[in-house]
């Protein structure tokens, strides 16, 4: 048993081994493809999958049947099923990626030395991504369509429960990126759904030069545990609003409504509430979040000010709640505040409310997060909010990029420099 | 004995915990520091090393003694020399670095959103830079320089063989540093020199925020191979110079004698010349090499033109000589020597030799290496010499930052929104 098992974690890594080689080929050959061709493909491929709807729905139904079956939740299955809508929403999401700008070329600065040396840093593609993902088969087309875009060959992983959906969608972009002379290993997928392919990828350092974890948390949390390959992703969205002394009583009930309640489920949502002992209006803004629904729970002082207010435990700090609960502390001041956030956020995205300028400065340069806010909500936290036209995901960690990660994110650059023989000498 | 080990262990790695958590608590000091503040502290630093530089002179000169009494090589003992000049300038190398342009605050981009959300990303230090590193006890301070300029605390581990040195040189810097309200944990020392800690240093995940190996070959593969932490390096500098039938044989020889002799045992050295078969002039080249004392060795076609060059073995076009040593190869046009260099190189630093522009963009679009050159020496891969004022090290890696690293390399950004109340809705 041991020899068999042994046997097939080489099989496993020899095959990502393999089409990591051929991902190696076909990066090479998109590095340096006009932006047209890129655009042209990804249209192509566009059309492809609205051609092969019938076929996606089909086989997205074998998969909803197994995943009936196998008793998956509701909230799983809702995001495993295609409808013709949902079908169109993806291709039209790869037609959007294809009229961005192309980050690569894209000269980054450039300097002529003294002795005449003329040097560039210029966008290249990252080279080999690794995509994992769960459940939503639309990760498949709109993951490659950022990937090839920004002149990455991509290896795609996609959870087993959507396999049939996922090599329809796979079947349909090949076949658009083949009628538009697109190497047909620019996208891979990989063909077995058994989790050791997962650790293969992981390991594959050399072989795949990126990975990003796309799913829920005990996936993202393998993928960080285990990955020798560079990883881009979150874990947690322990998002905060602090709402300071000087804050619009009106705007700070907007903004902490909309970033707590708008979408309870996405990483951008708020999920601490701390509030300036200097802010009036503390129950208000509390009663506001409860009569749309909000589970608050308190800090001792929030519980004096708040009658019947619930307790929160002190694991209620470090939760991400990702549903309508919310956890509020008093705190005095922006440094408390941001105090609070140091020992408990999670660097993704947080938020000040105030009319003085100079406290929400102290709260933008103080905060260490990916994306620090003033007078705006938290669940702008979001590439198309930004301004990037799609994202593949949010990243906090600190090196390489960090917040919405677009096509500049799916790219590195090289030092390029032109001379006329010049020597050190 | 296997309960004193574990002990061992879990006290080395509380030890770096211990030493994270200090440094974190100075990064945020750091990161909001003025630039006039952290310049004053490096040139309070270089000023307290000059005065130091007696206690140094006697802990270095214990330092050699011991290494003497080791055995260790006369060139790692000269590495590890120090004398007045010496130390002179690792002083002015550090009040060169409080002179650069300070990155942190930097703007690198902004937009305004449709509803009026001001976006910008600015650039912020990364937080706490561990470098690891042997021999050359001036690391301690240059290191030093360019981690507190970008605004990062670092912890430094240098080897055991300079321990007398790194603490005089790490007790001046402090001094210097606490006239000039540094925090004192901006730059700390592991006190200890065993390996463990090292290791310690490579998991610290969320402890440390990114790893710089400064050292020879073994040091790097092992931090490579074990780190957790991120990590900004090469292991290897295989470069090539290429010498296109177009090219002018004056520049060719000027170039090649430059990337390969001016100085062998630095990671831009060429090791592997490859020659165009409709360069005429390559038995002159080769010559010229030879005249200078480099050991030429040749594949087939070179021993052709060449009688008696020796031959190279199927190892040397994958070796980094570090000598005056140099595998030639005759390649059929600027393509071969690009599958060559795929196949090869360690994605360093590779050139071009030619007067055909057409062919010479080919090379630099089509190399996949952190520095690409047309008709200049690879001796030119330096972060002085490509004006960033100084250098932390090469990369080769594909992430965050590639070939010379400096300050900008030493930090990230967040993003900073400023709106009036916007919500998601």
């Amino acid at each position: 048993m041991v020899t068999n098992g042994m046997a097939d974690a080489d099989d496993t890594h020899e095959m990502i081994a393999d089409m990591g080689r051929c991902a190696r080929s076909a990066a090479g050959q998109l590095a340096n493809m006009p932006t047209a061709t890129k655009a042209a493909a990804l249209r192509a491929a566009a059309g492809a999958m609205r051609k092969a709807t019938p076929a996606i729905l089909e086989a997205n139904a074998r998969d909803m049947a197994a995943g009936k079956a196998r008793g998956l939740s509701a909230a799983l299955l809702d995001r495993l099923r295609l409808d013709e809508a949902r079908v169109e929403s993806a291709a039209a999401g790869v037609e959007a990626v294809a009229g961005l700008a192309d980050p690569v070329g894209q000269v980054i600065d450039r300097s002529t030395r003294p002795n005449g040396l003329q040097l560039a840093r210029v966008r290249v593609p990252i080279g080999v991504i690794g995509i994992i993902y769960e459940s939503r088969p639309n990760v498949t087309a709109d993951a490659a369509a950022l990937c090839v875009m920004a002149g990455n060959a991509v290896i795609l992983r996609g959870g087993s429960e959507a396999v049939h959906s996922n090599r329809a969608i796979h079947a349909a972009l090949v076949a658009g990126f083949a009628a538009a002379e697109l190497p047909a290993d620019a996208v891979q997928l990989v063909p077995t759904t058994d989790r050791a392919a997962v650790g293969a990828m992981l390991t594959a350092d050399g072989v795949i030069d990126l990975i990003v974890p796309r799913g829920g948390k005990s996936l993202v949390a393998r993928v960080q545990a285990e990955a020798r390959v560079p990883v881009l992703a979150h874990l947690d969205g322990i998002n905060h609003v602090y709402v300071d002394g000087s804050a619009d009583a009106a705007m700070a009930e907007r903004v902490v409504l909309d970033a707590k309640m708008r979408r309870t489920g996405i990483c951008g949502a708020m999920e601490t509430l701390l509030i300036d002992r200097h802010f009036a209006e503390a129950p208000a803004l509390i009663a506001a979040l409860q009569a749309r629904g909000c589970d608050v729970r308190g800090d001792a002082t929030a519980r004096a000010l708040v009658p019947d207010l619930p307790a929160a435990s002190v694991e209620d700090w470090d939760t991400e709640y990702l549903d309508a609960v919310a956890s509020v502390a008093i705190v005095d001041g922006v440094d408390a505040a941001m105090t609070h956030i140091a020992r408990h956020g999670s660097h993704h995205t947080d938020a000040i409310v105030a009319e003085d300028g100079e406290v929400a400065e102290r709260f933008l340069s103080g905060v260490d997060s990916a994306i620090v806010l003033w007078n705006a909500s938290t669940q702008f936290a979001d590439g198309g909010e930004f301004g990037l036209g799609a994202e593949i995901g949010i990243a906090t960690g600190r090196l390489h990029a960090r917040g919405p990660v677009a096509l500049e994110g799916l790219t590195t650059y090289k030092w390029v420099g032109r001379g006329t023989g010049q020597v050190r000498g």
